[in-house]
């Protein structure tokens, strides 16, 4: 179809494929914002920025009905040859701006010229994040001051925002207002500004501005910020890409390796509470100065910080005492998200006006970090049901379908993660995270962090030598147990049998009891690592722990089996699931069925600092999520006892028993002293 | 009129005359709320707070046709006993929430049970100030946390302020999040909010709570914070009382004794406008720490703080750089009101959640305290042709009318205030205020501050003994001029006669001028007070400055003279109109024309504080206004050349001339030295 000279050019964009027709000279970036096309730009048209490339095609293109001829867009002009001179532009591509329609046309958007476009996740991901950032870029041109009519440089610059943008009314703090002027001045009255909208609608808040335009990017920060380990993923907030990922030690440990010891330590000491939030928030600084620093990256240059956390440290990283959260009724000081200045929480080595916003707690045990996972993995779109473990320090589980979702949380206490554990250590190199037990001869081999050769195998010294081999991480301690159970070295309540009654010489007497020898330096003055009774016990009271919980909301939701099973949290990533069910730590189910979310708290975090609609939507979810209180649930506390033995005391495991036969032994000889049930201590509400 | 039992009874309000029926057992409260009587109540009709008192009449009511009866209201109950005898209750006194109607009933709201009670001013003033505070207090009940409908405490408080108060939505800083959970527990769920609510619309913001009903008040600070002198109003905000006023030196004195010295020091001396911040904000949190303590009230109570200042004293308030201030074009950093927190501009003296509001200033001259002075002097409802006149180092000018307002800044000096005066100080103790010269003995008599006696009456003497006799200050520099201009001893071109040319050994050389000696002490070892050449020019420059100020706008509207006059500024309200009108600091006007309004802005700025809507009013006000800048405009180099001489070159002043006949000498010996037109310098464009 040739272009009709009487009627105006057709213009079709893809991939969104909206047309239009426009007069001939109209600028392809006019066109799109007329057709509500996604076409990104910073300088508002000046051609200055170059966030508007576009490629027009060329040719027949039946689909559309349009033949594209030579002449479609107008000549590359001066504006185009300066930049292209000064930073290249790509074969083909054009900038909006600039090109103007003159015959009918096909016009590409790329995905780098798209302000909402989609982030890949790196893992198996429900969704991808779509941008949408609260912090954006405008360039403007603010009228100079006039004698006759004298206004405020700030309320020139909103002017400009109004007349350029369309964006009504704004806020600055003072320290924005004290480089205001200087800044306007410096870049002859054209500067960028950083501009954040709430979600919640109020004026947008001028965050940061720049002489001139702006072009080293903008970031955020998503925090995930767990009981013993506090991780930071630095993003860039235009592509959604993720710049750096660092992780410290949480120093509350310091003050209490679980939640309700860090409570108590506030009960307990005067200030205590002050005394660990000071603390947090020092560790955070030192994480984002060593982040940017790592990266390369401004610090000044990161204006959004998502935080997701349980309660307690929600509210010791707020500056509210936790004490409430150590008894019912587990009383939040609030419950609701949180936007605050970084300045007001203590956060001051990113930029000082820079936003944070803290997802929404679900209840006094089910924190942000919960609401993060529920936005992550999404289960309340789940046509299936499905159980979303999110493994940690403390647990909280979700189960739901587009029915309805559960939440509840567990005070698994830190045993999954290595602590508790006569050998246990955190993940770090040489620690054992893959322990196999040979069912015949009981010999263990095993691989440590660092090193991709199982310990049988030759090399493995050599590859070991400088990490040397330290201790069990969590991942380990899980497989070297269910291995131990599957091998017959540990009966089903969980007693490790003597050397006598399990043929090998590795299990030693110590005590009234036995360990399991899994590696021996003690030669060469190196470590001696077994698992011990009192390991398989810390063990057994995690993890019926996890499973009780899991076995609650399965009550409440009328159901005795699930269809799924999502493992979350970064230690989540580590598990065998085989090896998880064959302690009993989730309920039954198709292994296949049962995978890893990854840090699906860290990634709702992400969601959450990409896309300022993610934050309305998991507000929203949070509500209509029902909230179960495990410590005031007198079924928590038979379903812990129940859940004691490995795997369980009277649940079946049909889909474990299709691929794993748990041998029938019994290492009591004095009877019932295999019960740990009433030894078991509460973590969270004692 | 007797009661029909068929009709529900019939309640009439006083003063209001609000009038309608209820049924028989309505509270008096839900009737005055229902036809919208301003009746208060704090506790919401608990019967705890007292705020809701009524008084009932008996009688006949022809006036309203009514009939009441003895047992129109119910009987006095338990409650109403209670509070009795606890604090006691005026004769005739009901308490509104607890007496209900019975039958036809005239019932008065007394002063204090309305809202918007007006406040009388103390000074001569347009209009009285009606309370309607953006801090109000409310009592509210609190659910308590439910395991099984977990909630955060905050939230509660929410739902209890929308179900009890219908108040949508609140916000709240950390600081008061951080004690909102003990203060619940404290008050066993019944607490008392301070809520504050920005006239420009959005969530109430939490500032203060206090376990049960609170009951020592809520205080505000209306702040008038000069280039020499800060001056702070600690206000009740339930009545509209000045509890106590208190003023110091505005310490940023040691960096420059006006304005623009100030502005230079700060281009001059990096981080100066820092250091200048820095000292004005101490000097502040001195000023209400003092004033909380003389008046004896906990600074914490002090919720609100209104500030009225000149442009640069704005930006060096709030931590902005004057330097824009100081050149052409004078652009302000920002012009519109400002609404901030306490902590944020460095007064951690009052409450840290105190909310801080700043008027709008008019241009860069003209500044909040001249938006004050309209909001009080209301220039804009003015039948007749105001000029109204607010006098201090830096003069602000308004004139207009119902159909318009203009202003402008002119660049006194410190003259008037006695800075620049050889023998000139500050109204102080023993500084002459008054002066009077014989016109033909050419003797003066003075009165000090701190004596009522003139110091040729006996007695003076003894009365002046402890603060002796130590300058001149502002009003006494200015009789003492006009008073030897009218005397003779001054011609019309400033100069002082000699001896010999006057007729009196009091003008003594000095140099090639002459002084004229007030006072001599020196015999005795005191001071020696005359007026010099000098100090002549130095108030011709103030004096030319201001009527040049003046004449500018009377341009601009287009007249040559004015209706009337205000003086306004603290000092306004000590000069003798008649002597600045011989000065010809002033238009010619009719003398009862000319009236003194106080410390218009010191009285604007308590408006602002005590009424909310009063923020919107000038902040749509100063939009209105025509704003003149002085520093551009050639005629007002005309006009102040023109008004050197005393009281002018060529404007006549016949209003003057009917009460005052100016002798016609001249002392000029050497032909034009008495011109000081070309040694004029700006103040504020150099």
């Amino acid at each position: 179809m040739s272009t009709d000279p009487h009627v105006d050019p057709l213009v079709v964009f893809t991939p969104s494929g909206k047309r239009g027709r426009f007069p001939k000279g109209t600028p392809v970036l006019t066109a799109a914002r007329r057709l509500g096309v996604d076409l990104d730009s910073v300088c508002g048209g000046r051609g200055i920025c170059s966030k508007c490339q576009i490629t027009p095609s060329y040719g027949e293109f039946p689909k559309h009905g349009v033949t594209v001829s030579e002449g479609a867009l107008s000549d590359w002009n001066a504006v185009e040859q300066r930049y292209d001179d000064k930073r290249g532009l790509k074969p083909g591509r054009r900038l909006g701006c600039q090109a103007t329609v003159q015959g009918d046309v096909v016009i590409d958007v790329p995905p780098e010229s798209q302000v909402h476009r989609q982030v890949v996740r790196k893992a198996a991901s429900v969704r991808a994040i779509t941008m949408n950032p609260a912090t954006r870029l405008y360039f403007v041109e603010v009228d100079q001051p006039d004698m006759h009519s004298p206004t405020g440089d700030l309320e020139r610059l909103e002017r400009a925002l109004r007349e350029q943008w369309q964006i009504d009314g704004i806020t600055a703090d003072l320290t924005l207002l004290s480089k205001l002027q200087p800044t306007l001045r410096k870049g002859n009255w054209g500067v960028t500004v950083a501009l954040f909208r709430d979600h919640a609608g109020g004026a947008a808040r001028l965050t940061e501005i720049w002489p001139g335009l702006h072009e080293s990017g903008l970031f955020g920060l998503a925090i995930d910020l767990g009981s013993t380990t506090i991780a930071a993923h630095l993003t860039d907030l235009d592509t959604g890409e993720v710049v750096a990922s660092s992780g410290i030690m949480n120093p509350q440990i310091r003050f209490g390796e679980d939640l309700m010891s860090r409570v108590s330590y506030a009960m307990m000491n005067p200030g205590g509470d002050r005394e660990m939030t000071a603390s947090v928030r020092e560790a955070i600084n030192d994480l984002i100065r060593s982040i940017a620093s790592e990266s390369g990256i401004d610090p000044n240059l990161i204006l959004e910080t998502v935080f997701v956390c349980n309660p307690v440290m929600h509210h010791l990283l707020l500056g509210l005492d936790p004490v409430e959260l150590g008894q019912a009724p587990f009383a939040l000081a609030t419950s609701d998200s949180m936007r605050l200045g970084a300045l007001e929480m203590g956060l001051d080595a990113m930029n000082p006006r820079a936003r944070i916003y803290l997802l929404p707690c679900i209840a006094g045990h089910v924190g942000a970090d919960a609401a993060a996972v529920a936005l992550s993995e999404q289960p309340g779109k789940s046509e299936d049901l499905v159980l979303i473990v999110d493994v940690g320090t403390n647990a909280e589980l979700l189960l739901g379908n587009t029915e309805r979702v559960l939440a509840c949380s567990s005070p698994t206490g830190p045993a999954f993660e290595g602590a508790q554990i006569s050998s246990g250590q955190r993940a770090a190199p040489g620690a054992l995270e893959r322990v196999e037990i040979d069912p015949e001869t009981k010999e263990p081999r095993f691989k440590v962090i660092g090193c991709e050769l199982w310990s049988t195998e030759p090399g493995f010294d050599a590859a070991t030598a400088t990490t040397g081999i330290t201790g069990i991480c969590g991942s380990g301690i899980i497989e070297a147990v269910a291995e131990m159970r599957i091998a017959g070295l540990v009966d089903a309540s969980g007693l490790i049998g003597s050397a006598e009654q399990t043929g090998t010489p590795r299990c030693i007497p110590e005590g009234r009891t036995h360990s399991y020898l899994l590696h021996d330096a003690s030669a060469e003055g190196g470590p001696r690592i077994t698992v011990t009774q009192g390991d398989i016990r810390a063990i057994q009271l995690a993890k019926s722990a996890l499973y009780a919980g899991a076995r609650l909301l399965m009550d409440d939701m009328g159901v005795d089996k699930v269809d799924r099973i999502v493992l979350a949290g970064a230690f989540g990533a580590h598990i065998s699931t085989k090896h998880a069910m064959v302690l009993g730590m989730i309920p039954d189910a198709p292994l296949n069925k049962v995978t890893s979310a990854g840090n699906a708290a860290g990634t709702g975090a992400r969601i959450a600092l990409c896309n300022i609609d993610s934050r309305a939507e998991i507000e929203a979810t949070v509500r209509e999520i029902t909230k179960v209180e495990t410590a005031i649930e007198p079924k928590f506390q038979e379903h812990f006892v129940a859940a004691n033995a490995i795997p369980h005391k009277t649940d079946p495991f049909p889909e474990l028993s299709k691929v794993v036969t748990l041998p029938d032994v019994s290492f009591n000889t004095r009877g019932g002293e295999g019960e740990t049930g009433g030894r078991r201590r509460r973590r969270k509400s004692s």
